[in-house]
């Protein structure tokens, strides 16, 4: 990759200060940020305040947002999120960057080798500790590109916007609105966004993700009784709510994942040539899969038909049931009132309305078929839309050239089977291209036990961060 | 009702002491003798003393007979059976009847209008209280018998063995090993067995109950990941087990309670003549029915057929899932392994082996017929055969006297729809005939908040215990 040779001195620094940065993300995973759990709130608010003192360290300029209480608990304070801006050279480009500093729980006793909150670097490179690549390795990597410029005496190429939030994994209470009303102000100016918080497909190769499916939650209720009966009693005279259950459950997809409801598949966007020959160019195998599923239970054998399946066709998977004996052992119950839980994640060109009615309709007539008494309800409990970009835009192309400088490969570009609705937030409240860089990879169990980022890729992300915008800096935007 | 007038003395001074055997049931309603929760199980172990001090007080020989260990819980002790002899003449019958102090839990916070572990007698006579007659006020009846006797200076009328457990509502853990180790010491030279722990069929008519369906309880396992999967990453590559599991549960039974398992109905007896004209004598209603169940979603419309679906045809209930999610929410989880719990309610000829057998081919080729890659593994939980005993043997010729003399109406001859293993266990290594007798009537709420015992259904049921023991001294064999 030619040009930007002042990336070697930057280079050079960041592998000079790798161990002052491993210390750092010590210090943070350290800090017990996990958002889904209401006794560790004071954490996540703590690890709001070590990111300001170290983002005020570097010269940026630092908010804490507030963001008022908790959704549905008035005692329980949100976290704040971390706005701060490093440079405001108005010849420079803004570039708008995300993560978040929560984390999942953990307990070493769910299995973990380590302490989960002590980073643990073992022989072999990898760094273990909760939050290390989900997302405090790749947060930090924002921070440690902006010291190492400084050490190194490397003048920064942008305008750096940074938004960090603290409830990202319990579903970012309270950051879409902040987003949208800080589009005209503190979001103002940003030429493009880049967030890093995804993963590589595979271990080896880097790549840069233009796309998500989006997500949509159902519901189905099915009641009758007023209250749970005993089997023995009631078993053989009563219409019994779970099986109407189980009945509907079981007609909305078959084994190989084929959704069973019609109008979704009728949504979907044809592939085209060109996609045609998009999926066997990218880094991945049928043991890729097979490892980070722990068996070879697989719809599809070979890799194409799979990457499409996570990609750009729909999938319905059946989730739970509430309200029904879920404990070991035995229950002579006969549930009063059961909830089905399913999602569907959605793909280009479906539309939520239109894919809410086609469930709705398709459930109904399913209830009906059964003849019964009970009472049926089904809604969607949340949906949220996919998102693809065009990974022909500057951004990606400035991203492409900063993996060929630090990784010296071209990289894939990929799309994930997952969500990550605040990259459609800040698509919509910008109007600007979002770049997803991933730093870590398809191993590092970001919400398992023994979580880990590989040393290599925590140095080599830091440098591919810094490099990318560098090479954002200057690309043509045509 | 002809002969014992002796009976006279005993109901007036029942009538007398009934201030007295209210009292009793208060003393031993406050103690909590939740068998389930291990932290009451010093309140069991007390309410087995309470028993004890008064069988003493009244004369009986008494002995707590420990069972070791709690199955599974090491450092948990079993509650004592209370072992007790009231009277040891050559000349007279010797009566055995069982009943248990453990109770169901309670909270007050569960919805009980009143303290649940204080006797509250209330206007109309409902007295609330948890064990008032679940199977408490039962209990008490026995030694309430005995006393009025003495008060009343009426012989008893014959040798009466108790066996009171503590573990009924948890399992009767350890009881089945007691009773027939015991078969040929404490219980030998029973004559009949008595248990008065259910309940009328409705609320006005007395009966006396000779089935009980048995039960057979299974585990559905399908596995497939090696662990939970996320749904965005793996929808649409991997075969779910859910997915198969709601496919198989599917399977197995219709909203009209209709069994879809080849080989349970064609084992159930077939209904004989006699059979057929009596359920129409029966004092119960579709009204009944409607009342219990807090809803009109019955599978029939008419007595009859609802009366033998719950007492002599077979039913199955899917009680629920354990692996998958089943909190409030939303969590967008692939479960990695699932287990589906249903239960069958067996009946006469119906054999436990043979039905495993069906079951367990059945679910294997609807599982096979699914094509999947994922696991299975299908087995009984556990099993407990039905009971049906003759009701023209002397000993329920002896209880309908009994019933006629107290209540002044013939009683209604009942099955049961659940199950009570002690019965069979009681049967076979006695091999005497057991009687169900019960006090309560069915708006008791045995396991439900403001669980009940009519003032009237435990003065008239002393008197009712009392009366049988009278009859079934005398009552001619052939």
């Amino acid at each position: 990759m030619a040009g930007a040779p002042q990336l070697d001195g930057f280079f050079s620094q960041v592998d000079t200060l790798a161990p002052k940065f491993i210390e750092r993300l010590a210090a943070a995973v350290a800090i017990p940020s996990i958002s889904a759990e209401d006794a560790r709130r004071p954490d996540v608010i703590r690890m709001a305040h070590f990111l300001e003192k170290e983002l005020k360290g570097l010269g940026a300029e630092v908010e804490l947002r507030e963001l008022g209480k908790q959704h549905g608990k008035d005692n329980l304070d949100l976290p704040p999120v971390v706005l701060a801006r490093y440079g405001n050279d108005k010849n420079k480009r803004t570039i708008l960057v995300y993560g978040h500093y929560d984390v999942q729980p953990a307990e070493k006793s769910d299995g973990w080798n380590t302490e989960p909150f002590e980073l643990t670097v073992a022989e072999d490179g990898k760094m273990l500790g909760r939050g290390s690549t989900d997302d405090k390795g790749p947060v930090l990597g924002w921070l440690n590109a902006i010291e190492a410029h400084q050490k190194a005496g490397i003048e920064f190429p942008v305008n750096l916007l940074m938004c960090f939030e603290g409830m990202e994994e319990y579903g970012s209470d309270g950051l879409d609105d902040l987003i949208f009303a800080e589009k005209d102000k503190f979001f103002a100016g940003a030429d493009a966004v880049c967030i890093s918080d995804n993963y590589w497909l595979g271990t080896e190769k880097p790549c840069l993700t233009y796309g998500l499916r989006g997500c949509n939650y159902y519901n189905v209720e099915v009641s009758g009784p007023g209250a749970d009966l005993h089997s023995g009693v009631f078993g053989g005279t009563a219409q019994e709510p779970m099986t109407d259950l189980v009945r509907i459950l079981a007609s909305l997809v078959d084994t190989d994942g084929k959704i069973q409801i019609p109008g979704i598949a009728e949504q979907v966007a044809p592939v085209t040539p060109e996609e045609e020959s998009l999926y066997e160019k990218i880094s991945f195998t049928m043991e890729n899969l097979h490892d980070s599923l722990g068996s070879k239970t697989t719809i599809f054998e070979d890799k194409k038909p799979t990457l499409m399946a996570r990609w750009r066709y729909p999938s319905l998977s059946v989730h739970g049931i509430e309200g029904a004996f879920s404990a070991p052992g035995a229950k002579t119950v006969i549930p009063a009132k059961v909830i089905g839980k399913f999602s569907i994640r959605t793909v280009p060109d479906m539309d939520i309305d239109t894919t809410n009615a086609a469930v709705e309709r398709y459930v109904r007539e399913q209830f009906a078929r059964l003849g019964s008494k009970n009472t049926l309800s089904v809604y969607p409990q949340h949906t949220g839309k996919w998102w693809v970009a065009s990974p022909k835009h500057w951004n990606f192309g400035a991203a492409a050239k900063a993996v060929e400088r630090v990784w010296g490969v071209e990289p894939d570009y990929t799309r994930e089977g997952g969500s990550i609705p605040v990259t459609l937030s800040f698509e919509q409240a910008t109007g600007k291209n979002v770049l997803l860089l991933p730093m870590g990879s398809s191993t590092d169990g970001a919400h398992s036990i023994n979580e880990k980022l590989d040393r290599r890729n925590y140095v080599e992300g830091i440098k591919l961060l810094g490099a990318y915008l560098h090479y954002v800096a200057v690309e043509p935007t045509e």
